[in-house]
């Protein structure tokens, strides 16, 4: 561009310095995209986007997406030049123990990172969910601004590589942003055809660019990674496209300049050698013998745009405030999103069922619970991969979130609608969900059959990762759904899922530990929850408490005519199983108590001496019962319990007959029980 | 087509009646699609495809795979209807236990089924696979024979759905596919704009067909489900189209003819109760009383087609019997593979170890198996989701399978070559790896990092289903990664393997485990292994053995100066550990026994007084010592055991700092060790 000065040339060759030095100081990394990159994020951090150094949170700003997470150094060369806080030294730390420069980008830890980002497509496929909620807080708060004319316009910017274009939640993910018409979407394509296996001639023949025309994208190509002017160009029209995303096909050679590996695979993900090093110096006008070498009118060039936030968030303040003015009712429930608080007696609006043998589907409690709190949380927003009157996922009354052009017979779309439409890509819902509540204020959740989480995993996990406060509707929770057979039987799930850190599985007995599962969901708000719900109905059980669903477990039905003999733990639909056997038990003179265990993780957090309340130390006789592997509940039952779990496939039938063939029944509860009780009297 | 006569046309009328019957007997199902899908099914069955009804395995036949699972009805109507066994009673028991029509068809359960479908896209991926496998058949066994001349050519069709269309391993195995240039794969596109919220344009907006032609496919668009000339003409096209997979988008209205319910969402997967059964009955002049009408006419005209397939594999046997005079030795090999059998001697070329402290990573000792063994096994094959050097899954002088026009400087593909490029795309190479087992007689095997069978894991869980012999090369198997930081460190990832019923997870200790592990994997042959290699180099140790790992665990070092006080229960690079802390134990006079435990599962199917030897029961005092979540270790520790574990994320450093700040040393071994004889012996 006209106004690219030397000192600009030089920031963006320190910065390919910089990386270069980082991954040989340390001995691996990821250098090659970092030095082909350093133009292009250089020019988003210095040029295009609105942000303030100072202050990384302000609600204002454009976000920043690194798809390719494993070229960590184009962010963290630019977050150091640019402000936020990162120093020189933590770039010598690169990849090191304790250090802010981990490896791949972590949210959270490092000032400035948006998203935690390094599993490919992942990146990418969030900014979708971040241009969506960004979509959603405009229309929350300030619907009737003219485009662009918001403080709560802004963009999202994404730089992605082959990598992440090859992955299928990309596609997934791609195909949603065109439908959606996501013009506030920028995507730079490092179109360096170079990864792992070298040449990725070997695996990757498409035409990308067409694929995006496909899939509704306003589609450029820029040619050569120092051609600034050209890039600073598409990003103008980029911006200027407000009615389709943007893909920039930006072809780059990685590594350069280096003399003998750029354009490589060896680039990709390992250091250079000290000879290599000092040739890119060289070659850019450094001192080879110098490591880490920044020229101080470099930084202070560069960290002019410290005032340059500061302006121009000055600047936005003055349309923030006269829109607070304007609209204080909308400032107030700006505040309280922003404080992450819920209002005020909102609890309230929870319905409940009264205790009724014939019950309901736990699903169903869940779209009534839905329904009923819509009204007071309009933070609250969600849908389904294509299962919304199965998941029950729909806010009665709400528009669907979408341009009016994609409406339907069954479905009023509106651009700032409430209810998501996935299409049949569980895997996009997943990292969608996970760049709505990183964007924020909004809280989203979305729904698919529990089998089905399996597509959506990597992104449970990164949400997981970064503690989002994502809610998964998770239904047809078991061989309770019968007939649709093994394919669709969630049997390892529920331990699968369990087995992720912090995700915490939610599997309600009944309608109102429903209810409460939800309650205690939105205020812990502490990371993801899956809740695990059923298909068929289930009786709405007498004793089920919100309190105790909140500590994950507790007493929901005691021993009577003595201590208890046996502890009978259950989860979800076999709840009411174990209060059947308990009754049997109890009729032979056994006193037997019921444990309802909703959520294994909330439980492990309560005290030991709430935990031992709930399963005494002393009462060795235990039985588990769920529709799963036994695999989570081995701990709980001890060397003396028994679990009555399935450790095969599912198979296609109603599902009272699959209860009954894989014998979990009462009777099957009863003679574990007994039997755990005579181990029990024969170790005494 | 001319040809087409009232016979054929009241035959695919029965074919929807029956599929409306079916559903509204059960209740339950998946009517609309069997119905306006019927025409397509009976093109390809009575028309179009090569297949004998008396020999479901003939190994020249077509393939069909019904992407669509839940549409199970177009399958088994056809597979009654063209005579492969199933009965009038079997489509009547559709959905119920037992019987040979369940809500999804399954592989091994339903003679002519050739693949298990029901999640969405699989089954579109995996026909990719079978392409991809009949090409390396036919590279194996008949090379030199011109296009369309050998007995080992022959097509792949598919059906699928806007489902399918959506998913993302869709869109990885459709772009591979194009990229592979595979003309012997035909997919038609159920293109009916109707998913389970009804109207697809609330969720799908791209331009499907320009998508496929990115993708580098034959796109083909024919209007009219009921439009069998036009179809027919387009499967010649497709046929005729050699250097290219082909696309159909076939457009059609769900649920043709039903009068109130076609073109629903409703009708997808409910059904269409009784009034709309008889009014679709009335419309096609069948009796509205009478269910399950099958004309004896039709079904003899259908029939038919099993004379017609008994000519054609006569034909095609004449071909293969020239060809298997002309090459014996081809034959040979083609026999032992059909028997599934491996070549005598073969284990001889398995290498070994000395005892050596540096020792080596066990995923570089998967690749010198890979490659000693490779010469002799020309079945095996397979490659990595682009990262190749990082999980040696490359054998050694094989060439890249790919159009010659895919090579690279670093790669020499030919058409019939070895190495498979997934490119970034670890989805599809599960799929793609089910369809090149279903397809046979050659076994595959695909690698990743561990971390990233997340993104796999739909295709591994049907791979179990299926009982499919399918290998997983996953490499860097846990925080021994280092640096990459918690993104790429599994934790929780052995655990959420083991927990898939059938999947047997093999974390070999060193590298002589490794090598037996790879021995055992092939001759047990019983469904998916995933190996669990290391990253960093471990120590070849002591005492490993080969019938060992076979077994699952063994005693890998005995307790000295009394039967043993402890049992140490390790896996992969935590044996040394245990090895270790053995030691130090012995060295304090405790007598300490060692085992490793390379599969769990393994070790579950032995006699139970082999697993007490190991472990025996007397023997209270366990310590388990694994990088990973505790979750599968507590039914072997027992209640006066210890595990040693990660229950949290990993971090971004060198891997020995990770190790010792997470607790994973001989120290904490021996501390656990000390602890639970502690227990034990204060339970006395």
């Amino acid at each position: 561009p006209a106004d690219w000065t030397e000192l600009d040339k030089r920031a963006v060759d320190t910065a390919r310095v910089l990386a270069a030095d980082a991954v040989q100081k340390v001995g691996n990394g990821h250098p090659g995209t970092a030095m082909s990159l350093a133009p292009a994020a250089y020019t988003l951090f210095q040029r295009t986007m609105r942000h303030d150094p100072a202050d990384p949170d302000w609600p204002g700003r454009d976000r920043f997406v690194l798809s390719c997470g494993h070229s960590s150094l184009t962010l963290y060369v630019q977050l150091y030049l640019s402000g936020y806080g990162l120093t020189l030294d933590d770039l010598k730390a690169l990849r090191t123990w304790g250090s802010l420069t981990p490896g791949h980008p972590e949210y959270r830890h490092t000032k400035g990172v948006e998203i935690t980002t390094g599993p490919l497509g992942q990146g990418l496929a969030s900014a979708v969910g971040m241009a969506m909620a960004a979509r959603r807080e405009r229309g929350l708060f300030d619907p009737e601004a003219a485009p662009g004319q918001s403080p709560f316009d802004h963009h999202i910017y994404v730089i992605a590589s082959d990598g992440d274009i090859e992955e299928g939640v990309t596609s997934e993910a791609s195909s949603i942003a065109g439908h959606q018409q996501l013009g506030n979407l920028v995507l730079i394509y490092d179109d360096n055809q170079i990864s792992i296996e070298d040449d990725t001639a070997i695996a990757l023949s498409e035409d990308v660019a067409k694929r995006y025309e496909a899939y509704g994208w306003h589609v450029q190509t820029v040619f050569g990674g120092e051609n600034v002017a050209g890039l600073t160009a598409a990003l103008d029209a980029a911006k200027a496209e407000t009615g389709k995303p943007s893909i920039i096909v930006l072809r780059t050679i990685i590594g350069f300049p280096a003399p003998t590996k750029q354009n490589t695979g060896k680039i990709h993900g390992s250091a250079l050698g000290a000879e290599e090093v000092g040739k890119v110096k060289e070659i850019l006008g450094f001192d080879p013998e110098q490591d880490f070498q920044v020229d101080d009118d470099v930084l202070s060039h560069a960290r002019e745009v410290v005032k340059r936030g500061e302006a121009a968030k000055a600047e936005w303040l003055k349309g923030f405030d006269a829109w607070a003015a304007a609209n204080p009712e909308r400032k107030a429930l700006f505040d309280r999103l922003t404080r992450r608080e819920l209002p005020e007696g909102w609890a309230a609006k929870l319905p409940s069922w009264p205790v009724d043998a014939k019950g309901v589907a736990t699903r169903k409690a869940s779209g009534d619970t839905l329904s009923a709190i819509g009204e007071v949380l309009p933070e609250l927003w969600g849908g389904s991969a294509d299962l919304a009157e199965s998941n029950n996922t729909t806010i009665k009354g709400a528009d669907s979130f979408g341009p009016a052009s994609t409406a339907t017979k069954e479905w009023k779309a509106t651009p700032y609608g409430r209810t998501l439409h996935f299409g049949i890509r569980e895997h996009a819902m997943g990292s969608i969900l996970n760049g709505i509540a990183l964007h924020g204020p909004t809280l989203p959740y979305g729904g698919t059959f529990l089998v089905f989480s399996d597509y959506m995993r990597p992104a449970v996990r990164l949400a997981s990762i970064m503690s989002l406060p994502v809610t998964y509707v998770w239904t047809h929770d078991s061989i309770g759904l019968g007939e649709d057979g093994p394919t669709h039987q969630p049997i390892e799930h529920l331990a699968a899922l369990r087995a992720i850190p912090g995700v915490a599985v939610l599997r309600p007995a009944d309608a109102n530990e429903t209810a409460a599962a939800w309650k205690a969901t939105l205020e812990k708000r502490s990371g993801p929850v899956g809740l695990a719900l059923t298909r068929q109905n289930v009786p709405t059980l007498e004793g089920t408490d919100a309190e105790g669903v909140a500590k994950g477990g507790y007493v929901l039905a005691e021993a009577e005519g003595g201590e208890a003999k046996v502890v009978l733990i259950a989860t979800g639909s076999e709840v009411q199983i174990a209060v059947a056997a308990r009754k049997i038990l109890q009729d032979a003179g056994v006193p037997a108590r019921v444990v309802s265990m909703p959520c294994v993780e909330w439980f492990d957090q309560q005290e030991q001496s709430y935990r031992d309340q709930v399963i005494p130390p002393a009462v060795k006789a235990r039985v588990v019962v769920e529709a799963g592997i036994a695999q989570p509940w081995h701990r709980f039952a001890g060397d003396a319990g028994e679990i009555v779990s399935i450790e095969h496939f599912g198979a296609s039938a109603d599902y009272q007959t699959l209860y009954r063939e894989f014998g979990l029944t009462d009777d099957a509860v009863v003679a574990a029980a007994q039997r755990s009780i005579a181990r029990v009297e024969g170790n005494k």
